[in-house]
């Protein structure tokens, strides 16, 4: 969910066949496509002005022209081509014919599919996700920074809100940084255009689907930075939104049809409540209003039951994945968008890409509810999602009630104990992303109370839980903030500017506070990265006593066995309550600090936690 | 789960073989079966002492002696019976031969079983409950207030954990009043004996399972009231308890083999987590407690792993439902037992008596943790309970949300909201016992804080909610009292005893406001006994607004609107909303007061509740 509370209520103008300076033939997309998909099918969208009183030629062996459809405005058409197996790479015109007039030609290509193994791998708990917000980490081309031709001009790196000229450069510019962390993965806020008249820095409001923001570079650059990745031996994750759309794009300043988007009697909000659409007993008129519903007036909430909708949608993420190679999917606001559609999506693009990973955004501190949305006859009767995973928001709460709050019977850390053995209620757990922060919350450091040991707890529990470890840009250097107002989380990474007074991508420029955090998350990061047990291991948990509580990851060669202390105070301890794990191994290595300790008499500082290898166990 | 707080710590004597004044033949259970079960399988427990050094015959048509067990314990014999199908009722000696003794005989009679329609009918949410604790409800026969061979003696009223004299022709006494107040299903705690030297009164400390307890009266009385019940019209739901038994019962006493019961090297308690069975994460160890630990030091916690006490047990069971005809079965402390034991109970009791309904005990806020426990591939991933409901706790503590809480996004009334939302994890949510209170807990009046409104509002979503419903007596008259010390929420029915000062079952022995509260009951009790669409009707609820919820049962004949105004002010509100449910109807009747209101301005006092009869609506 994003929150925008800075934009005040302003009126939405949707317009149908009323832009008088769109060209004749203004657009067509997906501006090209590929032979060898695994669906024939292709639908193109047309804009232009009075398109539809055209008629529609192309002749290319092995593609075929199966229908041309004219929709309420006259200003569209949608060509539903089919191409078949024995179709060859190459380009022809679509020619779009009026009597008395020169025809209208669009040459378009279609290319042969990229079948190299680095590319759309897949991003799995063998990896360590890094999300960064491309307009707050680093500038790297200052010759992008503010287009003449777009809303929002300028960079103002004092206020929250606005441009801060962060670009793809910027961020390729860092990945020896990112690489040297222990980072695999990175997840980029929405890179696409979000040419809106403010803050439009944030990338959930798209005007272009098919075009990187000029700002952060050029889809050229995009597929560049994926292959530097590749070959850097990092993956990149895409962050599509499916809900609501920029009200400033061309589908939605002149739609093809009323049903484009949800149109509503008069402005009306989503109720926000999952349980609308989870409930067996939901009035159709509150699913409604949790579907349809909008989340901003500045944000059009797209109708998924539109046909012309869903190929539009799923056509164009398709079109990044083949086109740019990226390796894993992040899906924006997941509950709010139509149940049957998101599964024939996450269907028809597994089709394609099957070892794409997929996990959608869901926001709650439930297990059930993000269980609800995953795919597999879980918890959700009768209808799967074929959605592999979900933002694992609800063990992020569970690790901070561990750090901040009182052992209990079902508070402090046995809350995390608790959330953790409702993990029954998944297909594979193992795929959810796991994580202590991202764009829209307060930044780990901040939660903890700027407490440094239950920060190095919190990243110790992220790099050894089940799941997909997901950091968020900076943590790793101790920024922090809370997420209220949300621009404040949002700051940007010293020294990714130039002339910034510290530059903390080095350890020169970090203080020795930062370095120590730095250090602790890099080294964890590394062993996490070089110890298969703590990515695919098994998991067993211990119920907390005395406010202690210990895991193991572990598999037939290595155990990882976990210590956290949710007390205020130093405590010793025994090892002889875990021994159907432990099994008479005597001693371990601390991975941190890399000493060796007595297993018999483990000494654990308050709020800590210990990260003990047994390699020799068993 | 039982409090037993008034327990103080005390040594359990657990011997093998060392009762010096067991007769020779102390005992065979089941003392009697029946012909043409499904299960040909009988095993037979033989108690006395020295037992295992006889040889065994027996010789009847159609039965066979398959095998005869000798265990640790040389005072037992499990005899394993075949009984054919061509097998005829009958008398048969079983003899026990010593060489040179006079063999001891047992006459084993096997019956014809009873398959009138109106024995084990099932309880479905066609009924209404009413549990009974009988010691505490009426005392019917002052003769078995007391036994000299008994270990409690006597009766004291004044005291909570004493013996009152409550009994089955108590119960039968006052069987008019409950058909009257809409009553269709007795639920009484557990009837066998409790032959403890103290609190045996609440009956889940069992130490004779084939007899009633003679302080509510005889095998024979038991079968008498459940005949009379369904010769009225009522049900009768027996309380089963498989995970402990009363430590002064014979075969704790002197145990078949130190394997009947769970044993520790030193006294263990329970962990009392469900999470340990639930988790797939868990510890062996922290499992084991919760499963194999004690409940009490009284209350020897049973080894459903040895597959002599399964027989034990489920046969146990069986023998009492075929005996008495009882309708439904109510499990305690069900997830303390062992689960695939559990699983094969169900399986093979419902073989026998397919339409007995069964319930088990669940503790818990959580959905989940409820869903998790029952029958079908739902939130249980691999694993099959066969268990098809639970007391429905999640429910209860959610309508006392929304009576004593504020509502907000997702507290108060809307949590109420919530958690139904949260039926979707259910293979049958309308199988669940829905409650306010019971035997082990608050009793609804004061959970209210003894606000009237409250409890009417409580008892009317009690009756229209899906599930089957189920009181605690007493309610209906104003009953009050907190669970903590338990035993307050177990006083006796005033009346039930001569010599009460009040006779409450009259309505003359009851003030204006226990009237009031019987009547309010009565009314909404009788009119949810004639109207199915309460029973069996599909539910709709919409998301609170304003703090008023309204929910809906229909079907396709008839709608029942129910709007409860949580907030402290009386409310006007129209029903526009709603119009899916209601489609133009102008007004509808108030079933408690009789009256027409107008759907366009309804007019809802501070924590109360409509419930509007709109008959001719559909």
């Amino acid at each position: 969910m994003k929150k925008l509370l800075f934009f005040t209520a302003c009126c939405l103008a949707m317009a149908l066949g009323s832009s008088a300076q769109i060209p004749a033939l203004d657009r067509v997309e997906p501006m090209f496509w590929w032979v060898g998909m695994h669906n024939p099918n292709l639908q193109l969208i047309v804009h232009g002005n009075n398109i539809a009183a055209r008629k529609v030629e192309l002749n290319y062996p092995g593609v075929k022209l199966v229908a041309v459809h004219k929709v309420e405005n006259p200003n569209y058409l949608f060509l539903d081509l089919r191409i078949f197996s024995g179709a060859t790479p190459g380009t022809f015109p679509i020619k779009f014919i009026k009597a008395g007039e020169k025809p209208l030609t669009y040459s378009y290509a279609l290319k042969a599919r990229n079948h190299s193994a680095d590319r759309i791998q897949g991003v799995t708990d063998k990896d360590l996700m890094y999300l960064i917000m491309p307009d707050r980490f680093a500038n790297g081309d200052k010759n992008n920074d503010s287009f003449a031709n777009m809303r929002e001009q300028g960079i103002h790196r004092d206020s929250m809100f606005s441009r801060h000229g962060g670009d793809l450069q910027g961020i390729m510019n860092h990945l020896d940084y990112l690489k040297d962390l222990g980072v695999t993965a990175i997840w980029l806020t929405p890179a696409v255009e979000n040419d809106e008249p403010a803050a439009s820095y944030h990338g959930y409001a798209v005007t272009d689907h098919y075009k990187i923001d000029a700002r952060y570079g050029t889809n050229e650059l995009y597929k560049k930075f994926v292959d530097k990745c590749h070959s850097m031996g990092m993956k990149v994750v895409m962050d599509l939104v499916h809900n609501h759309a920029g009200t400033e794009g061309y589908t939605i300043q002149d739609m093809p049809m009323k049903s484009w988007v949800h149109q509503w009697p008069k402005y009306t909000r989503s109720n926000f409540k999952y349980e609308a659409v989870m409930d067996p007993h939901a009035s159709a008129a509150d699913r409604k209003q949790m579907l349809d519903g909008w989340f901003d007036r500045r944000m059009a909430d797209m109708n998924q039951n539109n046909p012309y909708l869903q190929n539009f949608l799923t056509q164009n993420h398709i079109w990044w994945i083949e086109y740019a190679g990226v390796d894993g999917l992040r899906l924006d606001t997941y509950p709010y968008n139509d149940p049957a559609y998101m599964a024939k999506w996450a269907v028809d693009v597994k089709a394609e890409f099957p070892r794409m990973t997929i996990f959608g955004e869901v926001l709650t501190p439930l297990p059930f509810t993000q269980a609800y949305f995953t795919q597999g006859n879980t918890v959700n009767r009768g209808f799967d999602t074929h959605l592999p995973a979900v933002t694992d928001a609800a063990v992020k709460d569970a690790i901070y009630e561990a750090l901040n709050g009182n052992d209990g019977w079902d508070s402090g850390v046995t809350h995390l104990y608790d959330i953790l053995a409702q993990d029954f209620m998944y297909q594979d757990v193992t795929r959810n992303t796991i994580f202590l922060d991202n764009h829209d919350m307060s930044r780990v450091l901040s939660v903890v109370g700027e407490d440094v040991n239950k920060y190095k707890s919190a990243m110790a529990m992220l790099m050894t839980l089940r799941g997909v470890p997901q950091m968020y840009y900076g943590d790793e250097i101790l920024m922090k903030n809370l997420s209220n107002p949300d621009g404040l989380v949002r700051e940007d990474f010293p020294g990714g500017w130039d002339g910034d007074k510290k530059n903390k991508f080095t350890a020169e420029g970090r203080n020795e506070k930062e370095n120590d955090a730095f250090n602790y998350v890099r080294k964890l990061a590394n062993y996490r990265k070089n110890t298969p047990v703590l990515q695919t291991g098994k998991m067993i948990q211990y119920l907390p006593e005395n406010g202690i509580y210990v895991y193991f990851r572990y598999d037939d060669k290595k155990t990882v066995m976990v210590v956290y202390n949710s007390t205020d105070k130093e405590q010793t301890t025994g090892t002889a309550r875990y021994n159907e794990r432990i099994k008479g191994v005597k001693s371990a290595k601390n991975v941190v600090t890399g000493e060796n300790v007595d297993l018999d008499k483990l000494t654990l500082g308050a709020k800590s936690t210990l990260v003990l290898d047994l390699a020799n166990s068993r």
